[in-house]
């Protein structure tokens, strides 16, 4: 795409230097762990593979936006951080992920065991952070964003394989395991800051309609391919036999010869040579791919229409490109 | 043991009975997941299944030895049973066990992926439940006890199979799997009821000697046997080569012969018939159960002492009992 000269991960990455490097700086400290250096080890690999920071720029960009002059924002941001690298460490073991970022993951270069506690660690170190602020309204925020993030999880666990999902558990699923991250951290920000209601609901309804776009746009990228892009093979989630939307609306719309193809291959797991391609075609057939395609836009441009109760400004407009960005890699 | 006519356990549940009906109200009322009804299954399998409820316990004894007059020491003592229930959830996925508390696992009736997740749900609504008080200060306890005991599992891992471990390092793996939730149970009770800084200290102080008392006589108990208190076997500790006092004290006296033979058996786990029996006569040459048993004596003796500076009552003789009985078992 070269609708955006510059990508607005890279601007807002730009625009926030400065604190950036604070929050990396504190996210080296904190990592530590004077009893146990496995700790480090693991989080170093993880930490310092290149993820993109793009959930605590979040509460960084959110915190600016509403004029906040102090200190803490970075701590916010650095929360955020570990409680992503702790859900990442525990999803590689319950999905038994082999990689992550193009590198081997910490399960499989230490230990199931390793990555269950150092995730512990890390999530109890994000709870020693968000402390600090004192501010109890973000702590309550960043608490319950926890609780939906494992509840979203064993939701996605509990409906695995199961062809009956409907769009309305999808949607739990998604907000669980990327918007309700996302969503806290920018409304994070914005309570920090002493912001108006107003302001707030708009950076957490942002964080929220970005967080869904993201994830439709994976869930669809994953069947559509995106030249290399996401390092993913089309088809793993039909491998792995997951219930993302594009199959749900397929499923909606098949007839009975292809809901006992569904069944077959997600609901029992029996697949045979052909069988992705029969599912591309059936997706090609109730155009799942488009009308994913379309919800993913629908959701970018609410993320958009959220950020206009804020006064414009450069970074309110980069926030705007982003929520653009993830879905224009659909084209 | 008949020094007790009833056990202080009994005591102290009766003592707070009141209270304690409350916390179970409490646990049943957040376990729930309007999402992924597998949570409040999986919770319910290990926290209706006759737990002692020691940890909530030791709250709302130190708030009311403190005087406290106010209804939040439930949510903390909660919230402490979440804390406990979310680390035995992962334990077992990390040691693989198939009992607990004489019932198959979690992770043995599910799945990892289930002990995992449902782990980290009851993580974040401990610390949800932690929020509800307001007090900062109570915050930054627990949330230190949570990384504190990450911390420790860690270690415990890293050093586990080493026979080169050090009393210090042993020391600093059971401050972290037991006596930091001991003494953050207390000391948040003390805290939040806003007690003098020495009463906070005698009772953080109680916690911290109370829980090394109790794994001390735990880590004994496994080679000498408690006529089936404990449901478990002789020998397990070794078996699992795990590094416990008695063995870390047997080594330390250990001729060549001898460190061999732990080099192998634990070292390099190669264990044959009769390797228990060879065990188990070192660990009585080196007198190593003598003095363990000497130091789980010593710390439950500076677990009482520690509770002299709060006002006498019947609820502070409870307490004592209490670190008199869990050395009891040792007799």
């Amino acid at each position: 795409m070269d609708q955006f000269a510059t990508k607005p991960h890279d601007a807002l990455a730009g625009a926030l230097r400065g604190e950036l490097e604070e929050v990396n700086s504190l996210i080296r400290e904190k990592m530590v762990s004077e009893h146990a250096p496995r700790i480090p080890e693991v989080t170093a690999h993880l930490i310092e593979a290149g993820g993109k920071r793009l959930r605590p720029m979040l509460t960084l960009a959110a915190a600016r936006l509403c004029g906040y002059t102090g200190g803490y924002h970075v701590h916010l941001a650095a929360t955020v951080e570990f409680i992503h690298t702790a859900t990442l460490l525990h999803d590689d073991v319950v999905d038994e992920s082999e990689q992550r970022r193009g590198r081997p993951t910490a399960n499989l270069l230490w230990d199931n065991q390793s990555s269950v506690l150092v995730g512990d660690y890390l999530f109890a170190r994000a709870f020693e952070l968000m402390v600090e602020p004192g501010n109890l309204r973000v702590l309550k925020i960043l608490a319950s964003a926890s609780a939906t993030i494992a509840e979203g999880e064993v939701l996605q666990l509990s409906v695995a394989r199961n062809i009956a999902t409907s769009e309305e558990t999808y949607l739990k699923v998604i907000r669980g395991k990327t918007a309700a991250l996302f969503s806290a951290a920018t409304e994070a920000g914005a309570v920090l800051s002493d912001a108006p209601e107003d302001q707030v609901k708009a950076l957490r309804d942002y964080g929220d309609a970005l967080g869904i776009a993201f994830q439709m746009a994976d869930d669809l990228l994953d069947y559509q391919g995106d030249s290399g892009q996401t390092g993913k093979n089309v088809g793993d989630d039909f491998r792995e036999r997951k219930l993302t939307l594009p199959v749900i609306r397929a499923i909606a719309g098949a007839d009975e010869d292809e809901r006992a193809f569904w069944h077959r291959t997600i609901g029992r797991g029996k697949q045979e040579d052909g069988d992705l391609e029969t599912a591309l075609s059936l997706l090609a057939k109730h155009a799942a791919l488009e009308s994913t395609r379309d919800s993913a836009y629908a959701w970018a441009d609410k993320a958009r229409a959220s950020l206009e109760v804020l006064p414009e400004s450069d970074l309110r407009n980069v926030l705007a490109d982003l929520a653009s960005y993830v879905v224009s890699r659909l084209n």
